[in-house]
């Protein structure tokens, strides 16, 4: 039986539109409105923090995020990736994966800092085609992988 | 030769007090005024993303990082580990490893969103003396590891 914290509520909802699972941790996508793309793997069982998993257990959990980062730099075309494990508000290990753009409601702050404007509607539209065509290639990337691993 | 951007501070300079380094990376202590113990890990050449590095690089990278992360919980007793790889303003691949407290100026929010509280006096007293400890045993736990890896 794997930990789970009842007041977790990265424990009781997979917390955004799942893509893709294995028996130890899931791929959402975020569907925040300013960014769209933005991905979050989240470990399944309840621990804190990055270096309470064993060895084998980060080596595939960074994997899939290595593979998140680089089907999102094909498709998206970011600017920049953000990569970040916070999780001070849920602290339930899940990485963040932020394809940033230079005129993003944020650049070059992170997102998590002061918006610095809006995206304007035309490009708005170019970043969310992308974001299907990157959700797309990433289910099959991650399928693929998973076939690789058995 | 490793690449070199001469219009980039962090291969102009160290980018905070140096602790350690080694012939791909450096740690550094940032000395931010509200997060004494906060580390960056800079990687040595002028690569943008955690996956423009091989898998060798990147092993090597986590295995100081997670080094990093081992000795702020030990010797800092944070409430949360921050992890984070950003890069927006300089894009130069390196490393925030954050430790993170209750009552620190930003908490549960990240470090880069709106202060929420100043530190009282006596508590960043008690945080900065934990960071002069850990300052020290880091520097023991990376010579130590560049040892074993001998």
């Amino acid at each position: 039986m794997r930990h789970v914290d009842s007041a977790c509520p990265l424990c009781q909802h997979d917390g955004g539109r799942l893509l893709w699972r294995d028996a130890v941790l899931r791929v959402i996508a975020a569907d925040e409105a300013d960014y769209p793309g933005l991905i979050r793997v989240v470990w399944q069982a309840h621990v804190p923090e990055w270096s309470d998993l064993t060895g084998a257990q980060r080596a595939h959990f960074s994997g899939i995020l290595l593979r998140v980062e680089q089907t999102m730099r094909d498709h998206m075309q970011p600017d920049k990736i953000n990569l970040a494990s916070l999780g001070n508000v849920v602290p339930h290990l899940h990485w963040h994966v932020i394809p940033r753009f230079q005129d993003d409601p944020h650049f070059p702050q992170p997102i998590w800092a002061q918006k610095q404007r809006a995206w304007t509607s035309l490009r708005q539209q170019v970043v969310l085609e992308r974001a299907d065509a990157f959700e797309q290639a990433l289910r099959l990337a991650l399928n693929q992988g998973a076939t690789e691993m058995q």
